[in-house]
């Protein structure tokens, strides 16, 4: 502690001492030294640490996913579970007594599933647990068949300028290294989103790849790719694990395996969703907002239950927490609840046009499953960064750390408050989840109510009640972000 | 030590002196001290611990399985894989140098899954994760629809002698616990076997069952269920246990789900399948037998890795150790992979008409998985039980234990050594697999190689080896079988 190097986040003396204060507020130190910092006041902080025992407390939020799950299920964009989905969510944020309820429409061009399927043909037949990515092309009626063309990952791909790809089928045997903060998938992804352009461009009939997953079930994962205009577009779909196990043992052994694929879909269907809003209204900054998201949609094949039910759950119980406390923010608390987040970000674009006038102190998404939160890192103009120092302090109880060094500024936060964080230059806040076991079940049949810990969501609930409070209470803009 | 008490297997004092003696040759003691006892001579006992040392640096057995998932695949009895793999068989046992290696006919009746899709139509549209159970009719082909009635577990349903199942379709939540020696599911298999029967008997219209598995995943599990000649004959399928969670979720809230359903299969296909069997021909005892077994055909649904490619490699490499070992058994060791285990036996009951007059000392079959031994227990007239407290002190340095009092006794080998067993009356082994994680992938999807422990492998085939060494040396005869 006091040299240079061991503070924390790049913070100056002082501003890492305003932190220590507010970090020392939480300890079990007599409530007589609890002083005002230059911060916040004792009576915010003291009722941030109430948030926080409060919301260790909550079984809203595992109600809440129960609920939607079971009495919405999947709720693809679009889809008329999606607008059930609007219906529930209006419904729980009026009964839970937010305030300005209301679900604003979102225009959008879905993509629609249709039966699909694939078997190897050759060297015997087989049927491949599989599933088309979101946005694929279907295939000719009666299907495509064509031998199997291996790439160890996209790198491999990109690396062959041979024609061997030319009228074959593209496999892509990308791996997916389990992490806790995701970046595993991270590294992988780009298979799945750009797998079928630079297929394409070597000529290949389709592509296919092994899931970008953690797990070894026999259930393949879906999730977005993307066309590029000067390139054909082909079909994409994903293995299950063990079936891209058996196409590259296969290959291992000089085998080419012939493989037959089927799938059917539908590309810019039209049709409304909506994002749901509900609010605790602030009080003497009544008109700056501080944005706790999460997204209503999910994939087609699972129950949406991490994906982003849990979300819901938790950003909707934290600001109802709020509601009931008995003290009102000076800013208001807005949860929104996105449109179509899988596939297209129409929600967040939508809600961005919107209130781009709106001066939005901060902006969070909840939306990486249902595991407890480790890490804490915002995204402000450095006069604010202490603040984030602050709300570490008061979650460090729960197992929270502050990212590190110029991490501590650099926060990503969830996909459509990135995508708001960017056009808009709105700052940002990310609590980052434990996400060791996300991909084990993330954009799959498998995403269902029996893999959340209601222990886990509510320790969720804390964190973002007390973020979402001290970032309403907060003295400083956390606003222009800081170039970059 | 010493009491009658402490004695394990129910032995007389000589008996439990002979087994410790037995014992005491397996621990470090100096090899002057290895001396015969009245069971087997010090050379059957050093040859049987080196071929436990030898066991446990195997790697063929998990050779085979790879080979046998990857090259064929998938093997319902009387399907064209089916005819592959025992192709496959003959030519490994020749390989690995098997004597006397051949295929014999077994003629069968089986049973063809067609497609099949169960949705949710009320309170919402749902598509569920299901699979036909093994040997059910078919719905009509434009499918059914009705409302389910819930019944938490078979006893329930058979408690009920109301009108509720008439004209309904009957859903039975049993639940199947995790256990290590496969209790759980013997304890809940019945609502798979017998669900149609009672439902039925009831007036439904068709049974659907929680899946018979331990796991949590999207995948149902298939397996056998049979029907009553006096009853009618309804469509029995299972839901993966988190769609089982949903319908159970949804009956919590009073609400009744309607279950549309459609389901083609066929029954009474004739068929051919085969056993296929090779030796380690015996020397002065060569007509008797020695039975280690396996079944080669697997479920439709998966890749047949555990249940039972595990088998088949384990008493396949086992038999291996024994032909490479230098020393030739008295009594025969005949490997033997048996047709159809999955769905009528037939295998099995053809074994047991072609051999009857054959002498078989002992018959045991690995068809648990591929987990670690545990625990061995016989089944032999009285007067041999010390050949099974021997053989358990040669394999207690792999961690496996003998089964205690009359257990020890009263051992229940796999499904077709024990329908032999109880047909013919012959003696029989079982090494009890830890099955912990059996019941996770059994009968579905999910069965495939990634599964697999290599070492826990090469374990199972280390014991193995040992138990038909001694079996195969034993001064004694194990039959006759003491009646019940």
């Amino acid at each position: 502690m006091g040299t240079k190097q061991s503070i924390p986040g790049g913070l100056t003396r002082r501003q890492a001492a305003t932190a220590l204060a507010a970090w020392a507020m939480t300890s079990a130190l007599p409530r007589a030294r609890a002083q005002t910092t230059e911060l916040f006041t004792a009576a915010d902080v003291a009722y941030a640490q109430s948030l926080r025992e409060r919301g260790l407390k909550d079984t809203q939020a595992y109600a809440l996913v129960e609920s939607l799950v079971t009495e919405v299920g999947a709720r693809a964009a679009g889809s008329p579970n999606d607008a059930r989905a609007v219906q529930w969510a209006l419904a729980r944020l009026r009964q839970l007594g937010l305030a300005n309820v209301r679900a604003e429409p979102v225009p959008l061009r879905a993509w629609q599933r249709g039966p699909a399927q694939a078997r190897l043909t050759a060297p015997y037949p087989h049927t491949l647990v599989m599933t088309a990515l979101g946005n694929s092309v279907g295939t000719p009626p009666q299907g495509l068949e064509a031998e199997v063309a291996y790439y160890a990952d996209l790198q491999a791909l990109k690396a062959d300028d041979s024609e061997r790809p030319r009228g074959r089928l593209v496999f892509i045997d990308q791996k997916t290294d389990r992490t806790r903060d995701g970046s595993g998938y991270g590294r992988a992804v780009a298979a799945r989103s750009m797998g079928a352009v630079e297929a394409a461009r070597r000529g290949a009939v389709a592509v296919v790849i092994r899931s970008i997953g953690t797990d070894h079930d026999r259930i393949a994962h879906t999730g977005a790719m993307r066309y590029d205009a000067q390139v054909a577009q082909i079909p994409a779909f994903a293995v299950s694990v063990p079936d891209a196990d058996l196409i590259a043992r296969l290959h291992a052994r000089g085998l080419v395996p012939r493989l037959q694929v089927s799938l059917q879909s539908q590309s810019g269907v039209v049709a409304t969703s909506h994002n749901v809003i509900g609010e605790v209204p602030g009080t003497d900054l009544a008109e700056q907002v501080v944005l706790i998201g999460a997204h209503l949609d999910s994939w087609d094949v699972g129950h949406g239950a991490l994906d982003d039910g849990a979300g819901v759950a938790i950003v909707t119980a934290a600001a109802r927490l709020l509601m009931e406390g008995g003290r009102r923010p000076r800013r208001t608390v807005r949860v929104v609840l996105f449109a179509n987040e899988e596939n297209g970000f129409d929600g967040a674009n939508a809600y961005g046009e919107k209130y781009q006038g709106v001066k939005h102190q901060l902006i969070g998404e909840s939306d990486f499953g249902a595991g407890r939160v480790w890490r804490l890192a915002g995204r402000a103009r450095p006069e604010a960064v202490p603040v984030f120092t602050a709300m570490g302090g008061v979650l460090a109880p729960l197992g929270i750390e502050l990212a590190e060094g110029p991490a501590l500024n650099q926060g990503s936060p969830g996909p459509d408050a990135g995508v708001l964080m960017r056009r808009h230059g709105w700052p940002a806040i990310a609590l980052t989840q434990d996400g060791t076991g996300y991909f084990d079940v993330h954009h799959t049949e498998n995403d269902t109510l029996d893999k959340i810990d209601a222990t886990q969501l509510a320790q969720n609930v804390s964190a973002w009640a007390v973020v979402a409070w001290l970032a309403a209470q907060a003295p400083v803009d956390f606003a222009p972000l800081p170039p970059g």
